[in-house]
């Protein structure tokens, strides 16, 4: 019997759970739940229901794992402590400096309930958190590196769109080659802000703005583009639409560590990804959870998780017998 | 209180766990047992008794984890099955081919001594076979490289110490640069046998022979290597000692997928490794198994289990919290 999934939220990520569930042999997608007026919102699967979130508590016998497609910094802190009260539940929650805090809320919600939520799935945090443990566990005495990019960085984006002049903007974020070849060759590096990444921006200017003062403010602004080697492109609106569009991104964790009765031998662990589409991704690391999520649940396991506390073998579609035979 | 660890097999694995137990803050290794004569055997650690392999049957009280450090030829297809009757035992049996039958066999012993053995832990088998598992559950739509190299292949270098004439002998398999590269562009490159690596051998001949018959009966080795493009330098044992006697290895494990409504958005996940020491970072692996192994075991789990059924936050020697809070 198929996994029954059903979508909180239908934006880049709900679309991309849409299309991850439908290439999943083992899933099921049986409803998208908005928080909009269902009538107005179309959805790529022919025949599946889209019903207002106000109704999901009629769900709870139809649903096997619900995905919180929503953003991490107002819809999630409030959404995955509530649903995980009625279903086992998978996020994407990525400020890494509040998860303890998400933690201990759904972990409350989902103990009381008996429900399994995995929270925080996706590639950072997600994938790059198990390179760092798997890493940090093996090699205990070493240093860790994670560089980002190149990819679009929201954030950077959204404080460039802010300034006084700006029109639209897109900023990406570019890890230093230099920094990461002697990362790679194991020479232990100590990087500055400034050595790891550089700054890439593309600056669409209102009308009439000076856009010496708008790139001075862009290279000037703490915490952003301060400690950073930053360029700034002006471009028209047209290309930054046809050229910058994109969702690409990727990044590299490294472990650089050191073994031996005298330290005397160096390893040095590498995990990349280079993703054409960071929400596709992210999305299929989402299902890959919620199947997970599904069997721990049927186990009677209880409570928030990470992908830390998972069993690599329980994200695969496939047998024990099978990943022993032809994966291990 | 620390884990009581003890080794079987003292041997570059055995010397290698006893490095990385004396490096764990939260172990401690308590013996060492022998099938030799302990009194023939000096170990490394001061005050750490040597026993018979013959008396591990007096020690079941005081060990937590037993790591089994001999061959996969012939050592734990018979020892694994034999102490999981005893022990919470952990191995690095890396027969691909037999992986299944060896974990049928472990698993009956340790299912029915109520204890956990976790088997093939390593590299390859190890954390290539998780990069292979994690990636494939993500994209289930792609393709699976795996290079080794650069380093020494011990049944290669065996098989051409069998040729007559042939005093001494080391091979280096090198993944070829061209097709690590095609890869990791997203190519999907259908790859040969011998466009995926190349062969490097050093040899010292015995006195008299034949050089040219000795490199012609290495080039057309059924197997081993006439699918494959290789060198032989002829060189004296000393050279063979001075400069071939490290243990330097390494790989690379590349997931190549696509996802999207038309499969248009490619995504390249790469894992690689880059090793002075091989049996010193294996045995890094043992160890964080062998903290898995007695925490599963500390559950009331039982059985055989692999890298692929452990969660990753077992193997680290920090809390959850610890976990979460900074690595995730």
């Amino acid at each position: 019997m198929s996994t029954r999934i059903a979508i909180l939220g239908y934006g880049n990520l709900g679309r991309g759970v849409e299309l991850a569930v439908s290439a999943a042999p083992d899933m099921e997608l049986v409803a998208v739940f908005t928080r909009r007026d269902p009538a107005t919102l179309s959805i790529k699967s022919a025949g599946i229901p889209v019903v207002s979130a106000s109704d999901i508590e009629n769900w709870t016998d139809k649903i096997d794992v619900l995905i919180l497609c929503g953003g991490s910094a107002t819809d999630l802190p409030e959404q995955t402590p509530k649903y995980a009260k009625l279903f086992n539940a998978v996020d994407s929650f990525d400020t890494h400096a509040r998860i303890p805090e998400h933690f201990a809320n759904v972990d409350a919600s989902a103990k009381a309930a008996g429900k399994v939520a995995v929270i925080s799935c996706g590639w950072d945090p997600g994938m790059f958190s198990l390179a760092r443990v798997y890493s940090n566990a093996i090699l205990p005495d070493g240093n860790d590196y994670t560089f980002w990019g190149k990819g679009v960085s929201q954030g950077h984006s959204d404080a460039i769109r802010l300034i006084k002049g700006v029109k639209n903007a897109k900023q990406y974020t570019i890890p230093v080659e230099s920094a990461l070849e002697a990362v790679r060759n194991g020479e232990n590096p100590e990087l500055t802000t400034r050595q790891k990444h550089t700054r890439e921006c593309f600056v669409v200017l209102e009308d009439g703005a000076d856009a010496a003062a708008v790139e001075k403010e862009i290279k000037e602004m703490p915490n952003y583009f301060a400690d950073y080697d930053t360029t700034v492109h002006f471009i028209s609106e047209d290309e930054l639409l046809r050229d910058h569009s994109g969702m690409a991104h990727g990044g590299f964790v490294f472990r650089s560590g050191r073994t031996g009765a005298d330290k005397e031998h160096k390893h040095v662990i590498e995990y990349s990804l280079k993703l054409d589409s960071n929400p596709e991704f992210t999305t299929s690391v989402l299902i890959a959870a919620a199947r997970a999520a599904f069997r721990m649940a049927g186990e009677g396991q209880k409570g928030c998780k990470t992908m830390l506390d998972i069993p690599p073998a329980y994200l695969s579609e496939k047998s024990g017998e099978e990943l022993r035979a032809h994966l291990l």
